[in-house]
């Protein structure tokens, strides 16, 4: 009897997902069914991403776990007729874009390369950059993401500063929790990266009066959720001159509306939603693992605490 | 008795290093007299830029070595005066900087951050770049320089091909030599990073000829040397479309003159030979380590090979 996988996202998703999604079943010896399609009462496991319609659970009776496709959960951790195990994606690959991202653009505003890259004017400017050992960094958020992206910047030479909401101990970081800790977080943050799950309790996170506790000068990149920003606040904050740049990947409302004023923004850079690229590879392979856990009767990785809502 | 050591550098720098060089001095418990003129006959060691003017050697007919400010010895070397000991300036802070200026530059091309640097237009480009994984580099020049650009961008899953003139051995990276080795090198370089000393021998290295070996679509760093590449050849190969992108931050000539065409070509950001800056205070504890040993009759570190010329 084969295992019967509803693939419930975009029909756009479909394309990118058929084929990786068969050949890490494959990999794993895994006798799947894989469909778009099912009668609820005879899917085994939903690979899950918000675009696919499905709100509705209560029908799946036999369904063993539902398997997100992407990091957030914010749009399904809330349904109430879901009663499955959650799993969310933990991806390698994005991992690394994401690193890569956080990386690129922290030694981009570190180096002042837009100086550069906006300034080819002819003008040879003498100009020493401090050193990465002199530029305070810190990540509110120490997840999978954000504890990949504190290893890689400290392994440059960066000081890194980690806040979590439970305290942890990570070789190589000051890590801070707390409302305290997040405080001394913000007051030595040359620049502010921001990894935290959207909850209620981080919704606006950054609003006027954690804005006023970062230095003068401060560089903020937003690779994490949208709504950790009060946008209108930090608009405020850019104009005084206190902050002085943000690197935007993600948004409220996404695609950014053309109107909206971080697009004309001289001291805002619009990204569109790069850093967290699940790559249908590697993240086949979480789904085709954590199928098989469930088969063999082993627990599911990367399971969603529904009361923390991540 | 003082050790007798003469600044012989721009007026300029005896401002940035008087007072590091005092203090490296004092932290190894050394007795210098340390000033920027001194009977000739008079001096132990020569901390040494080229544009301090000495030309002539012979009469600092005690002096014990010449200990050089900076990486690149190709203004001194071939002086016939120069019979002492020449040691070049192996600097951690230099190389850390090194290490943020290519680091920070590969990713910047690899993320593609001046498209949305400079195309703040309110489109909202769907792009997801490849992993750094899928990004093969190649580094011409294993040195100390070459070494740490290396590490660093292995450790961010970057594929790296380093090439040097004798055949290398360096764990994580692909260490090719000699002339077969060089094309091979070329060959695979989405992005292609020249720290080879200035020699004889290197200069030119980037001719039509190897820039037409690199792949279509390459891009080229140069923070090494401005005479390892011939600039009316890269010009040539960049209006051609077949490289992408050039940052260059060394040149024949610098500053770079506001006339050259570099300064105005869309395929080119010159950055003001800002990656290899020494720091005064980590360059002063070289320079005092290596009169110490000269003091205790060690030998000093990073001698320069006359014949080799670096």
């Amino acid at each position: 009897m084969p295992v019967n996988v509803l693939f419930a996202a975009a029909p756009s998703r479909w394309a990118q997902y058929q084929t990786p999604l068969s050949d890490a079943f494959a990999e794993k010896d895994l006798d799947v069914d894989l469909r778009q399609e099912f009668a609820p009462e005879e899917v085994d496991y939903i690979v899950y991403a918000p675009q696919s319609g499905l709100t509705d659970f209560t029908p799946y009776t036999r369904t063993k776990a539902v398997l997100n496709l992407w990091a957030g959960v914010e749009n399904i951790v809330g349904n109430k007729t879901l009663t499955q195990p959650l799993a969310r994606m933990v991806d390698e690959g994005l991992t690394r874009g994401m690193v890569e991202w956080v990386t690129g653009h922290t030694l981009r505003h570190h180096l002042n390369t837009d100086l550069h890259v906006l300034g080819q004017d002819g003008v040879w400017r003498e100009y020493v950059p401090p050193l990465a050992c002199d530029r305070p960094v810190t990540i509110l958020g120490l997840g999978a993401l954000g504890q990949a992206c504190g290893e890689a910047l400290g392994q440059l030479g960066f000081p890194v500063t980690g806040w979590s909401r439970t305290q942890k101990d990570l070789p190589g970081l000051t890590c801070l929790s707390g409302k305290d800790g997040l405080h001394k977080a913000l007051s030595t943050a040359q620049i502010l990266i921001l990894l935290l799950p959207h909850t209620p309790e981080t919704e606006n996170t950054l609003d006027t009066a954690a804005l006023a506790r970062l230095p003068d000068g401060a560089v903020i990149l937003n690779p994490g959720r949208g709504r950790l920003i009060d946008d209108d606040a930090l608009l405020a904050a850019l104009d005084k001159g206190h902050i002085a740049h943000a690197t935007l990947d993600v948004f409220r409302t996404e695609p950014l509306p053309p109107e909206h004023p971080f697009w004309a923004h001289p001291k805002v850079t619009v990204t569109p939603h790069k850093a967290s690229e699940t790559r249908p590879e590697s993240a086949a392979r979480v789904i085709a693992e954590n199928v098989r856990r469930g088969e063999a009767g082993e627990s599911f990785l990367h399971l969603v605490d529904r009361d923390l809502g991540y």
